[in-house]
């Protein structure tokens, strides 16, 4: 518990307004998309960086943990205060700070939500493409510091590619910038590329330089569908060795096509086993030719349907499938964890082989859909809790869903993250020494351990 | 001086054939691309990441500094051994180990030589874009630790958007995998790109693990001249908002066409005092088309001349006019010092006009060259040594040119990095607070200070 004294220094610091200890206001900080819960002692909504610096001097003169927080819409309790302390919501930073058209770079405070940036941008005819399903309430802060993916991530990456700076308040407090807005610059380590993905570890990012591009002229939505798994999979790297690099391959195994069709009747093909949500943007000319191309070179793989968006409407019709997939989900069983493995492409089809043999071992349905350009699967592995022993089984059939991405030189997370839910995982893909250079570093940046103590690696 | 017995010791590591104490080899890993000299104590090739760590665990129980070096062409004496001590030598270890065509990536040993590299690569129609003018003789480890860069860059990125994943020996000798061979990957602290550009000084690069593309089906040169710099410069800045990314958009000024037209008689137009060098590369039919938006985008900003090449021998005749600036320099005097600063985009007329200023201060002749795409330009300071003074004056200039960059929100180096020779001015880039950072890091991997100590920050 903090000492009444130094809450109220706290109170002190981001006004009374910005302070709350009331339980409500603990309850609705105290979780996130994860089915954990912890309450802090006090949440706290600091206007900049330097009242986030004086939060985190304070803390390391009075040794209480701060845990900084976005929209809480992580997958794995990044943002949990587990074991109490102050949450440090950053949601007051919400103002886009410049938008520069003629060097396509943008800065913004960390509470901007990501959609929201995302159509400021667009007014000006720029593109800012990573593009999680949680943008419509995620913040970019939480995005760089998971380093949030999505569909665009095979043509244009992921959040990290787009950050060039950082403001960071580091855990001892001092203010610090860190990259800049040049495209290129090698003085110094590299501490933007670290900062992104450290979880709220190393810093609390107060503002961030972001990369832009022009928005691209046109695109093209394909659905197609084939007959294995195998053919979807052999689909995707020879749409790349054909020179094509597609924004989006989404893909949907049989399971995931079984859920949706059964609720929604969309009316895919019976022999279907496989989906790929395939868009190509840029030069219209061009991409007309590329679906042209991608319908060719796809045919002898066991295509069964492909169907091009004509137009907008069409295109948001055929995406229906993908968005659909999740509301569809709970049908199969009450209770989700939603695991994003990755392997290299072409194993796709060998974890998805595997991923069916722990699921008959285990007797748990499992459901597998995700970023097939990138090798990112979602595996969703869905249970009733309410029935004893599910649980148990769940991490059981997790844990070796890890094994078996990790033996084919694959991670355990691609987009989500370690943060609690994956910690006790970590030596499974880590080495000691891989560990202990990590946690050198957390010590050099962290000495006192106040920022978001206890996540990411192994208790 | 190292004791005779830890020669000995080092001897029998890397065997009789691979350790030299001879002062030819000392010489000849003494120097660099720089005009600094320093001689090691002994040289050592090691044959793989064993050898390496064994080398460094006796360092740090014989506290002796290790210099790793790959080709010796680094622009800023980071393999230098001041100060004396080992120089480890990564040129045995040059195996391209595999390139996996269904994945793209390959896996390389880091004493592989760049173009080696991309013509092996090519063999099988894939690409790796870095380009850095090096390529004949810099090795990939030594891109890596640098991140290098090169005229690929505007569209393509620097070496470090093509690094997956690295075997690194770190500086206490425990050897460690960072990243791996899926695009994307979220688990723990992104060591792989703290590691690139860190010259040397956070761990030996022993394997490297890059991310290849498809070999463009087709590119297109051309060569543009303008009247005025402001106008090559909005030409850049009007085509990446015409929704074109070059591959290439190589500048050079006033000074740099006097040179090289005075030596070779290329025949440029009188009114010139800019080129711009542009380059697309992709599908044959949209490349076409986009040349042609091209000269409309940038016709009225003071064109007066736009040359297309027809085939690959009419682009080698356009790129002769790049290739041909180095050797044109040495006629303005004897001496240069070669930085590379950068500056957003749109600042480059406002970083020229600056510098203009500061040769007319100095009286010393500056000519300016670069990657205009990145805002990256070469900034070659001609001196004569011989005549007194002269060395001086070009410090003072040097600096002047630095504090203009970072006036203009740029910074000193874009892909030279640090070394020793730009040491003495991080201070004015970063701040104290940045360096602590930065060097806590480096304390908490190297707590010996073992591995090329007094590089990179301020002595
Ligand atoms: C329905 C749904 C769909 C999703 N889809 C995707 C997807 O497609 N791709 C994907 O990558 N993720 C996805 N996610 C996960 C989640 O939305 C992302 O991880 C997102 O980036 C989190 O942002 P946030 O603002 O909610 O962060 P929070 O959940 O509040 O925090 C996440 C982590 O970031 C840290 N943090 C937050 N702000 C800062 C800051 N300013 N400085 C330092 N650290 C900070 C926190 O401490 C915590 O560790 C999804 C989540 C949901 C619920
Ligand atoms: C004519 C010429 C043109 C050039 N053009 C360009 C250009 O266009 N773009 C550009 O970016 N650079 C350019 N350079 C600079 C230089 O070639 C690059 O920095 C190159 O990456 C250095 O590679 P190298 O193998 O020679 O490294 P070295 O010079 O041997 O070493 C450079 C640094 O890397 C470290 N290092 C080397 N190998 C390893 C390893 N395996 N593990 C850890 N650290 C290591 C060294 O300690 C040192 O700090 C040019 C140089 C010359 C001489």
């Amino acid at each position: 518990m903090l000492k009444p004294q130094v809450m109220e220094q706290l109170k002190k610091i981001v006004g009374a307004e910005n302070f709350a200890t009331g339980a409500q206001e603990l309850i609705c900080y105290g979780y996130d998309a994860t089915q954990m819960e912890f309450l802090p002692d006090c949440v706290v909504h600091p206007a900049d960086a330097n009242e986030v610096s004086q939060i985190l001097k304070l803390a390391n003169v009075e040794k209480f943990p701060v845990f900084p927080r976005g929209a809480g819409s992580g997958f794995t309790g990044g943002a949990l205060p587990k074991g109490g302390g102050v949450v440090l919501v950053t949601t007051r930073m919400n103002k886009i700070l410049r938008i520069d058209t003629d060097n396509l770079v943008a800065e913004v405070e960390p509470g901007v939500v990501t959609e929201q940036f995302q159509i400021e941008v667009e007014k000006l005819g720029l593109f800012y493409p990573p593009d999680p399903a949680s943008l419509k309430f995620s913040t970019l802060g939480g995005n760089v510091a998971e380093c949030a993916g999505g569909p665009r991530a095979v043509k244009y990456g992921v959040t990290k590619d787009f950050v060039m700076g950082l403001e960071v308040v580091v855990p001892t407090g001092e203010i610090i910038r860190t990259g800049g807005e040049t495209v290129k610059g090698v003085v110094g380590y590299d501490l933007t590329k670290l900062l992104c993905g450290s979880e709220g570890t190393l810093g609390i990012i107060t503002k961030i330089i972001f990369k832009l591009l022009p928005y691209p002229a046109a695109k093209k939505t394909m659905l197609t569908v084939f007959d294995s798994i195998d053919g979807a999979a052999q689909a995707v790297s020879t749409i790349i060795k054909g020179k094509i690099i597609p924004t989006t391959l989404e893909f949907m195994d049989h399971a995931t096509l079984t859920c949706v069709d059964r609720r929604f009747n969309l009316g895919l093909p019976a022999e279907g086993r496989a989906v790929l949500l395939i868009e190509v943007d840029g030069d219209p000319d061009l991409i007309e030719k590329q679906a042209g191309a991608i319908h060719d070179l796809i045919q002898p793989l066991g295509l069964v349907q492909f169907r091009v968006a004509k137009n907008a409407a069409e295109s948001e019709e055929l995406w229906r499938v993908r968005r659909l997939v999740s509301p569809s989900l709970r049908d199969v069983n009450p209770d989700k964890f939603n695991e994003d493995i990755v392997v290299p492409r072409s194993k796709v089809p060998d974890v998805i082989r595997k991923i069916e043999v722990i699921q008959q071992r285990y007797d748990i349905p499992i459901v597998n859909f995700g970023h097939a350009g990138d090798g990112n699967i979602h595996v969703n592995i869905m249970i009733d809790k309410s029935q004893a022993g599910q649980e148990e089984k769940a991490h059981q059939a997790i844990k070796e869903v890890f094994q078996a991405a990790l033996d084919l030189g694959g991670t355990m997370s691609g987009e989500h993250g370690v943060g609690l839910a994956k910690q006790p995982y970590i030596p499974l893909e880590l080495s000691a020494e891989q560990i202990g250079v990590m946690q050198g570093i957390k010590r050099a940046l962290d000495p006192n351990n106040i920022l978001n103590p206890g996540k990411m690696f192994p208790a």
